[in-house]
């Protein structure tokens, strides 16, 4: 069996029983062996991905794994020889408020051109939302573009009245990235 | 010395010498010791708190210093014996996107009633800021009420132009908080 980024048990524990998918789809755990079937190509339908090696790809998916807080869910079609069609990621934030309580954030939420419309995304995020409601998490929020509103909405999201902010280091990144990122991560296997 | 719950080397990495404070203040992370120094007290400033156990603070301040992804900043006032008047959290979230990138994220941002209008607040979240520069983050963002926005511009910070979005699970966790969230976390230390 694959290595997986998270225990797949813990998706047996959520009830995905109102929606149903196409019998040929598989959703489970991201998986070392998923830059191989198209897990990349998928992401760069959301935003810029890069070239990324078998090295970086597994040096990301064990910090991942070994932090415990990062659950990247894949659907595999079977009927495409495995190839990923789409994928969402809950992570579990901790925090001292609340009584020590845990906060989920959904992020990278994507559906394949060929699939979208078909409620594949609507499944993504409702797994990871109930997953997240599963491990005990207080909240769980997501930022998204103003048009996508009415789809998390249906969902059971709803506008938290704060402003989403940002502060961007593209030209400082293009520096200083690669050698902090390795040098910072290097010894937290 | 106390156990920091991230290296306090990386903090003198960062300049931070264009915004003075008093002499009387010492920002430095968080220590495994902070729960006797009034760091809870000032986080029920921001929300709620509750009450947490030894136990449970220093099972989370492990949790977050093994995932080396939590920047907890305090601002102690030696006059004051070393009281915790000022907190913010710098996390970062890993990625695949962007080649593999790491995002920031500013959290619990409080400074005490006693304090406010110091320019304490605006140090912590240029500090939180910096940090993340120096870590290699390709961005960071921060959920805030509307009526800080002005604050953050200061800082730097603009509106991303996405909605913020929640849903949230306090029915459900009243209970079953406690128990996964223990043993979710049980052997990750």
């Amino acid at each position: 069996m694959s290595e997986e980024v998270f225990e797949s048990q813990l998706l047996q524990k959520i009830d995905m029983s109102d929606i149903k998918l196409p019998p040929n789809l598989v959703v489970r755990p991201l998986t070392i062996e998923d830059n191989e079937n198209g897990f990349f190509e998928l992401l760069a339908q959301l935003t810029k991905v890069g070239e990324i090696s078998v090295e970086e790809f597994e040096a990301r998916f064990n910090q991942m794994k070994n932090s415990k807080c990062y659950f990247v869910l894949v659907v595999a079609d079977e009927e495409q020889n495995g190839k990923i069609i789409g994928t969402a990621t809950l992570i579990l934030e901790q925090k001292f408020i609340r009584q020590c309580a845990l906060k989920g954030r959904v992020e990278e939420v994507v559906v394949d051109e060929s699939a979208r419309g078909t409620g594949l995304g609507k499944y993504l995020v409702l797994a990871c939302t109930r997953l997240s409601k599963q491990l005990g998490v207080y909240k769980t929020t997501l930022e998204c573009a103003p048009h996508n509103v009415k789809f998390y909405e249906k969902a059971g999201y709803s506008d938290a009245g704060e402003k989403y902010m940002q502060i961007r280091f593209l030209k400082a990144l293009k520096i200083i990235k690669r050698c902090l990122k390795k040098t910072y991560f290097t010894d937290s296997k």
